[in-house]
């Protein structure tokens, strides 16, 4: 990685955590036990990519990082929930998650339902405290949130993904889950910086295409790493995929075109940063580093 | 029930499932699985306190009720998803729910968890679309949303409800848990319907009193009723409470002494209502409806 990309991503996500500290209710807060649960998944040492892409879509529209930091931590309390929940035995059934034990194997199941319910919740309390823009109220960027998140997005993907187990899907059906489950709430993410900031149409919309497409790129990757990393890498199970027989890239298409596909997805992505000019650098350097993560 | 109250809660509930079917997605929108289970949950003929609450406030404010729909959607489709949650097998682990077999014992538990997480979801959605007024952005609506079904208000009290059973709790602990488990979003439904018709902050107060001594209300009778009444009538397994050994006002003072305390805490939510004067009939005689109910 390169030694700028870096210090941007670490000055990035300093500000996410510690937002995120002041935001989230202590253990101390009752009832205790709630609150120690959700804060063990959030400060879990994750990529925090979601927000940091938010705050660099908002350096590419010229805003100001500090409007951008409710919906930054929005989106990373939205996509902790999702694992939370994805993880329980009802559903992928998980042991580790971010190199430690998932929630339920250390709250037990019913407090991982709660915790993940609560940090939902809070992406929700968090965005209410965005100030809106001229172009953009509050109450579009909580609709925008609510829609990514929702049975057609986000929970539609993990659905499609629980009922396509076992199953021999198409690219074409893998894709939708895909598009659903990652790509939807990468795109929500950097959208929302760029709201935050102001963005004219024209910018949320390039905004929407390389949130999208570097979406699917970050999936087939995820896909690719599963297959040819160490669970100790990963800090989670790796080879699950094949293991339940759930479809992913190197399964359908194999290795060798996943990673051209992951390429060229990735070329998608980075076109349409063109009209950000130098301010997209931020968004750039992350999409390259994506590409080439391991894991 | 006076037939003029009747005709009330039938207009309202109209109004309020029309707007929920116009809003929820429907089985033929992907995933039709779960959309499905969305619908199976909210249609089932519950009493839509809730909402109607909500609209009844708007009433009581001079507001116009349109206005106050997004809202009165919103609180019950958070209702909803806390019922879905609360039966699943690692909660309280129920297999009726208005009258009918629960979410998880249909389509799974899977199926249920994410049932859930989407009518929480939908609930920030359509509140996201509520106009705001003079005095209330929709950026407070949906805070005021998040906070009543955050961790130290609703999902932090089915965490004491988890962690009191079994054990004796004191009137104090017990009345803790329902301040923040039933009391909560009963103030919410009338706070949010006040705010639809940009109500003074007087008049907040009022219905913030209003809710709060009413939701204690309705769950001592909740309590009563569930030693008191049989399966069939409540639509929910009866005696429950008892066989898991939770804490209940029956159980802690005596059915008596609950019966007395219900009364008296309706008399409170009424006297809250001196302010509001004729346009305070609906929630008049919703609070004396609920004291005699049996279901």
């Amino acid at each position: 990685m390169k030694s700028d990309l870096e210090a941007y991503l670490r000055v990035a996500r300093y500000r996410v955590d510690r937002a995120l500290d002041a935001w989230l209710p202590g253990k101390g807060d009752a009832p205790g036990s709630i609150h120690e649960a959700m804060r063990y998944c959030v400060f879990a040492g994750g990529k925090m990519l979601r927000p940091v892409l938010c705050l660099a879509a908002s350096d590419a529209c010229g805003g100001a990082r500090e409007l951008a930091v409710p919906a930054a931590c929005a989106v990373e309390l939205m996509h902790t929930y999702s694992l939370v929940h994805d993880d329980l035995p009802c559903m992928d059934d998980d042991d580790l998650r971010r190199g430690r034990a998932t929630c339920h194997k250390v709250y037990g199941e019913g407090m991982a339902v709660l915790c993940g319910d609560a940090l939902l919740t809070e992406a929700f309390a968090v965005l209410a405290k965005a100030e809106g823009t001229e172009r953009y109220g509050v109450g579009e960027m909580v609709a925008e949130l609510a829609l990514t998140g929702g049975s057609r997005r986000l929970i539609g993907g993990q659905v499609l993904d629980l009922e396509g187990e076992g199953k021999r899907l198409s690219l074409e059906e893998l894709v939708k889950i895909h598009e659903a489950k990652t790509a939807a709430l990468l795109a929500c993410s950097v959208r929302l910086g760029g709201m935050s900031a102001n963005a004219t149409r024209e910018e949320l919309e390039a905004l929407t295409v390389f949130g999208n497409s570097l979406g699917l790129a970050f999936q087939v990757i995820d896909d690719i790493l599963d297959v040819t990393q160490t669970t100790e890498k990963l800090g989670k199970t790796a080879g699950k995929d094949a293991a339940v027989e759930k479809a992913t890239y190197p399964a359908v298409m194999g290795l060798e075109e996943s990673r051209k596909e992951a390429v060229r997805l990735t070329g998608v992505a980075l076109d349409a940063l063109a009209i950000f000019g130098e301010k997209g650098t931020g968004l750039r350097e992350i999409a390259e580093w994506m590409l080439v993560r391991d894991y």
